[in-house]
């Protein structure tokens, strides 16, 4: 029997704040609103140098019980290293949650980690090269952790062997040319959207499996990927991810405004047994009966 | 990495219908609901040979997607084996889903085994030596498939890899010395209470994949017991089927009247790959919105 390793754990902080993900700690949630893709008129509000959604989002994904805050800030025709900043330093001003800087703008990266106070996850390299020797010197200096992408230029691969491969290659060139600690490493399995292929959940399990099995690294990924194209979004999204937690997922980026899916993530933590005597569990649940019985309904 | 076996598959039969059980296939849901078990009046009844509740409960577990009916007929002060022939008799009169006849007594599923028409599972025997020595013989006899677990009159080991000791006395006995199919022993790896002891979740899922992994051998549990003594107890069990069947359950003993945990298992099959295209999961999205709209809210 092929045990797991010893959990790694990645360790995020704020000035006030340190958020521990492990396979053998509570699931890091992630929260992914604070981004302007697709949303256009939060575009157009950045672009005018309106920030207050970003108010407004911050404080549904703290409520919904994020973790850790994803902020994004690709707006096309924008000074996006000027903009992620100025995202960073207002959500600072309004939460204390560490934050998780996401651009595949090198220089809006190193601004972001530079305006940054506390321990940042940078979102994201690939097994790139290119990527690689542009981004991680930044997480080194920094001393930032980093979500990794098992891809490269020539592919996405299908079989998990081959993304165990390329997991291989980053942990390699991460912590040995540029002095990273393993730990700092999260991989994202890439799990892609279920409708396009019906194998492709099965091929990011068994990812996880084994690179939960091999490094006992930490994993996330986007949470909805899975569901793409498909009805009952949110059934599938509260399915997969306890799924995924099973061989090795500890965090997602997701939106931490859809009750359905903390509650299952806050499930799986109770059945790992992250969850010590149920106590955050049956807490939630007080708090849910209690807001039902505000709102006048039942549980 | 270490991959799992090819997936064997038990194969259940009415006079009129199949259902295979399989890691490579959509997942067996054991209706639970006809058994007497903590049901005072439906105990009363049926010592009073009134067995209309039957005929409810049948009803109730097709219309909710059960793939299989267990009928457990312990009802203390009653002829166990009378009864249980006619609970067999009438719901095969009823429905033409397979049945899973379940007893602790040996005459009660020698009987049973010999009314039922078709191929049953016989819930269950455990590892121990006399138990197997009565149940066995009767399951090659009436070519049956049998549930089986891995403990023994010693101990309920808390630890996976005893587990997988016991599992192995299991399949050596059952196929040497009985001359059974492995593909008609269907593990239940003892998912015990997680609100008792935090580590049993972990303990069953490790037993299961390592079961899953060694033989590739199908496995069923209690879906509820999980849950038992702790609040929310539908939204853990809707979460704890599809970790456990991520690991290789193939099948549960569930009350298929509740739709959350329904759709959490055929969310799970879907994004297994055992949902080809989602077209069962797509199916089962429009009449839930069928019947939304029916009730008239939304979903």
């Amino acid at each position: 029997m092929s045990e797991p390793r010893e959990p790694l754990h990645t360790v995020l902080r704020s000035p006030s704040k340190e958020v521990v993900m492990g396979a053998d700690k509570p699931f890091v949630v992630i929260g992914e609103r604070i981004n302007p893709t697709g949303r256009r008129i939060f575009q157009q509000q950045l672009r005018d140098g309106d920030l207050s959604a970003i108010e407004r989002d911050v404080k549904a994904q703290v409520e919904g019980g994020a973790d850790v805050l994803d902020i994004n800030m690709g707006v096309p025709l924008t000074d996006e290293p000027e903009l992620l900043v100025k995202a960073i330093k207002l959500a600072q001003s309004l939460t204390d949650l560490p934050i998780c800087i996401d651009s595949s703008v090198v220089e809006a990266l190193e601004a972001g980690l530079e305006a940054y106070e506390g321990r940042a996850l940078v979102n994201s390299i690939t097994a790139e090269d290119e990527r690689m020797e542009q981004v991680l010197p930044l997480v080194k200096k920094y001393d930032a952790a980093i979500i990794a992408l098992p891809n490269d230029a020539d592919e996405i691969p299908m079989e998990a062997d081959k993304r165990v491969v390329l997991t291989e290659k980053i942990v390699r060139v991460a912590t040995q040319e540029y002095g990273i600690a393993i730990e700092d490493i999260v991989i994202d399995p890439l799990a892609m959207p279920i409708g396009a292929d019906p194998t492709v959940g099965r091929t990011a399990l068994d990812t996880m499996l084994a690179i939960s099995q091999r490094w006992g690294l930490n994993m996330t990924c986007g949470a909805s990927n899975v569901s793409f194209g498909m009805p009952g979004r949110h059934a599938i999204n509260a399915t997969w991810l306890p799924m995924a937690m099973t061989v090795g997922m500890t965090s997602a980026i997701m939106d931490a405004r859809t009750p359905q899916i903390v509650e299952a993530v806050r499930a799986a933590d109770l059945l790992l047994g992250n969850d010590e005597w149920g106590m955050n569990w049956i807490a939630a649940h007080r708090a849910r009966q209690a807001a039902a019985a505000a709102a006048g309904s039942t549980t």
